[in-house]
């Protein structure tokens, strides 16, 4: 079997449908979309792919069906889904992800169309090794009991992007115990989390579950995440880049001739090349790391609730009338409102005393984490560092937010 | 200048005083004495040494000195504190420290006795090199502003173990971002943070805390703790040996002709030696790993507070009541009472818009904290595998536990 | 001052004139200019840049710097140097420098034009603190003692690359002991090793060597490098694909109108699109790592002296001569010859006994290092899969290379 | 299965067997004898045991394994064989291991006295879980095929050691790519290299080699070991702990009633508290690390072919004829001659062109390491500090070694 050398995880050793998979064209762009985006204009060091990152995820999977389960034909879907599970992401990942959800209307785990065109390469490799795309789309979206392996709140997916992350920042808040963890996993059916027999082969009806005594390893993945989110994933000069490079997109989109499905499969290059040659700007901006700074920094206490729920309509419009009461243009004010705090993980299912429990409901720490991600959220707007005083006192009363 | 090569910090640049003081027998005795005693039971590669963890709060504290706007003279006493701080450890560390109190009165990090005492090296070492011994163990004891380096919610002694135990053991969750950490430490005197001039040189009457930004650095400290708690320092098949060595010592105390102040100075191996010939039935089970099992394992809401602030004496009495009742020797029931959970780190000081905070009042996370810690709380009843149910049933009669 | 994380260095910290220098777009481009160019193809995650790669170099630099006895204006020069040293690789680095050095004349390491053309940001950041930009473009060269630190056989680039491709591709042998190595760096003046006043404090009229007990430590880097580039950086696909990048920048500069200094200004993300557009057969396989296969893979035994002393017009030749004879066009046969076999380091200076010494004389390693080096040079013929077999033919007959 | 969390493999997977052998007392002994002994007197981290070296051995071995052609049976015998590979040490392994054999004719890897007798538990567990003792012992010693893969050129004890020592010390030249060689080694019949059938189930008949495109994996084993010995194995502070712990043994043997038998036994802390109380001016100087120092330190052309080779009488001969030339008690003289320099690694087998062959023919490398360990090899005579000059006179007349 063909083992790739990766610098997390040692060797990757891909079985016969992944190695024909890894040569498809679909997959080798992973090789130009770097994981982290923007964020290593902060971390420098964090220039991983989704590539080897896939990889990772494969490799955990594969790691995670060994103790369980389930018949080897799901185990050969599931790996598929694992490898494959990042191929619908624009260039740039999650900072291109809203712009093409407003123009397509679909999210970067909803790959039918990549995995069941018959034009496509990917559809005939899956169906050369007999299976079958469609399943392994729906894994991909998280369908179905084995899907949360691939998909859900104890997905390998954030295992192997927390450690990796961590690995490439220098930052290790995100390393996990991510070997206990893969071995783990149960499959909790209808009767039980013993794993006899009440559980369906393919893993249909169950739930992906923590065995018992593993209540610390489930909030150490929670504490993981929100110490990486607080230092890494939002830290403010990462975000005023992502403001900066989904408002040039959008522009971009707007004023090229490049339709929203070609969008989608640009790599960071291609992008990269594209917005400084048709939005200069703040093309050029990005590229040489020369980005806009804070005007505003406001915590959820001084921000109205309308304003923390605006829809991206008016939030433009807000930008607009900032720009105009600052006098300035309007590409030169960005107005980036986060969703509402949330952790994903906390409904993930842990076995307590032989029950089966939500995380928040067996883990003390939840309430006070979900308080912390609170009290972390930030409403920013960016404009140039010579602008900042003027598009401050404009977005304090356009947002209606309180001085700092 | 003198430098040794450590697994964790890479090379440990000692100064002349340094030099000197690790040559003494009182500081190589550190060899033999382990970082985390019964752990190992469990972690088997967990074998780090007293010796070069001191090496390691040595090196922290130079580091956090040269960001901090302290005289050289003092500087010198805290990097001798700092390097002698567990001097003062028995054999086996914590594991005998509540038996050498129960003795001698004093504490692991009241030195005075070792450092002051001018038939030792250690003292003539430092008066040597112009350092008053007795500042320096008052340093050791935490007092003063710079103290609380060395012993104080910030120190550098707990970052050195976190990283430390998590490289020996394998488990990351105790891998802390300790170069940020020292680089954020501050003397906030009495006129602020800014490090100018409202701090003497002598860190006297200032405080320890971490600049503006950290609240996330902060909390990755307790994060760390706790979880290196729940998973590493309070496994139960470590605390299990612990309770055993701890009764072991106490016989050995009371038979054998060794005085407190003899005992608190040997090394893991004259004590591993004198148990098996003085203690055998006990000495021989931790030698050879073949330990008690739990009897009962009882949550804090299954304890009567009676129970939970037991002294000494009621928990050694409650033990012979346990063995009476169930028709065995007073050695073969162990009753194990942690005292209340806690969280010392909770109350560091922090800096938020300028203003100096606890972390507990800036940290929305340490009230989940304190619950989680409370929710691992475990009083444990410990006996010969053949006993367990006849000592259960006991236990549960005489501490007034209710069934698990 | 400020401080960049690094995942292989932990905190690199800036002086002000870094500080400066990282912000001018010259050096911001590299975040875009890979290390390891075609490396990545067979090594997954060694995605870093020759951004991160100087921040470690400025940093080795800094470190090495605290140990000798040069002046702090001398001292200045050399940590801009180093941070600079790579700022005049051309997109995908080495693998464009012959490209580059035949329409321009000139290396990578030769940064005049870069570093003292006034219309550029770096030069006037360089003025504004002070420094001279000619010096500065000398040590970059390697001229004088100490720019020995920034090119030579004991420099810090190489200390640098080789822990940090360990780190990314996940190969060991590139981690040396770094740590070791910038302690144990002496300047040689006309008296001596003692490092006491015969230097003069520019470091000009000296030699930079190891100190006495270091033949071990010297010859770590000369093995490091030598498995390095076995497993590593000679690896066959890099090498394939590096031929398909240099051919397809051939042709680039051949049919657009990109002159050679706009060329050399390119990052890799510029490069990957332009190939694509005007060399779509190459730069599409390059793309998509469909590369071409070895037709013949030849030892320094099978080749003649004349064809593995061949010039570029001669390869060049012969390629076209083997495609004729083949029946191919000239851009689907690739002949790759590199130089002869040698190892840099293998004249690096070392004290023994108290006199410095070349470490091919002091190390009976050193012969046999070149042996094996020279045992794994090859010849390489690429061409289309599909094609190999009538390229392998022709190949032989041109070159008068023996049957494998 | 039973996993035990190591620092270096993770988590390691334990049979049946294993986990009913960790638990023997002969097992549980190990983890109180340290695996590298006196190295730590110099590396203060390494205080690792061979318990979780044993682990690793078998780690490696099972995954060694799962590539190999073997049968199941076979393949339980070889994981029990790499689990207790090292049961048989005596206290501080290696240090011990010349005057065990001088008492007992027997080397540590010579255990079927310990595996074969019915009243040890050793011997039970493995006949319970139906594996021969006796085939056990065999293997241990290295005898057959696969026994190769636990005592042989290629065994993955070394692999082990190389990595861990490397982990725990902090010098990295141990850190081989050991992932790759257990995925590479093959079983070479007498017909060849594919692992099609001419190899018995039973490895007997075949050799273990490692297969094509391996010559660079090959020499990274050697080189490793050559500059661990260099650097750590074979430093001069741990040789003359090493030297004095040795002599020290000797006399206690000749002095106490502890037979050679009941010596092998002992574990690191049994022989340190014995050597302080039976013989105190050796044993207290080990444990405090007040060493003698080197009066000799002579390289391999300055000392008459004789002394290389003196047998151990010769040795103590010469010993007490420097001490009474220098007038000084036998105590007060060590002459420490080490082998004759070797690389055993040398002769392992690699397949090159589908033709095995030994290292040392297929490598350019292998005489350049065997002349660079001739050239670090040192006779030492070590005394107390003042003696040295007196000493080191007498010496050079006694041993014919030239002038330094």
């Amino acid at each position: 079997m063909k083992a790739i050398k990766d610098s997390v995880h040692d060797y990757v050793t891909l079985d016969a449908v992944a190695a024909d998979l890894v040569d498809t064209p679909a997959f080798q762009r992973l090789r130009h979309v770097k994981q982290l985006s923007t964020v290593r204009l902060v971390f420098p060091s964090a220039n991983h792919t989704r590539f080897e990152h896939s990889l990772g995820v494969y490799h955990l999977a594969s790691q995670a069906l060994d103790h369980l389960p389930v018949d080897d034909d799901t185990a050969a879907h599931v790996r598929a889904a694992a490898l494959l599970h990042d191929a619908g992401h624009g260039p740039y990942g999650h900072q291109t992800e809203r712009v093409i959800r407003r123009a397509t209307g679909r999210d970067h785990d909803q790959i039918g169309w990549l995995l069941t065109d018959p034009e496509r390469e990917v559809c005939a490799t899956l169906e050369r090794h007999g299976l079958d795309p469609e399943r392994v789309a729906a894994l991909v979206a998280g369908e179905g009991g084995v899907g949360q392996l691939v998909s859900g709140e104890l997905d390998v997916d954030r295992m192997d992007y927390l450690v990796r992350d961590a690995h490439h920042t220098g930052v290790p808040y995100g390393t996990i115990d991510h070997g206990r963890l893969v071995r783990e996993l149960r499959l909790d059916g209808t009767g039980g989390v013993d794993g006899a027999g009440d559980v369906d082969g393919a893993g249909r009806d169950a739930d992906l579950v923590l065995a018992e005594g593993n209540v610390a390893t489930a909030e150490s993945l929670l504490l993981a995440r929100s110490l990486m989110n607080a230092i890494v994933y939002r830290h403010h000069v990462s975000r005023v880049a992502g403001a900066m490079l989904e408002r040039a997109c959008e522009r971009y989109l707007a004023v090229s001739e490049t339709t929203p499905e070609e969008f989608r499969r640009m790599a960071d290059h291609d992008l990269l090349v594209a917005l400084r040659e048709t939005v200069p700007e703040l093309g050029r901006r990005i590229e040489r790391r020369d980005l806009y700074k804070r005007a505003v920094w406001a915590s959820l206490s001084d921000v109205p609730a309308g304003t923390v729920d605006a829809d991206h309509e008016a939030e433009r419009a807000a930008e607009r009338e900032i720009a105009d009461e600052a006098g300035l243009g309007p590409a030169q004010v960005i107005v980036d409102v986060p969703s509402r705090p949330g952790l994903k993980e906390s409904s993930s299912s842990v076995v307590v005393d032989g029950v089966v429990q939500r995380l928040e409901d067996a883990s003390e720490l939840v309430s006070g984490l979900r308080a912390a991600e609170r009290g972390r959220w930030r409403l920013g707007v960016y404009c140039p560092a010579e602008h900042r005083e003027t598009v401050e006192r404009a977005a304090r009363d356009v947002l209606g937010v309180g001085t700092i």
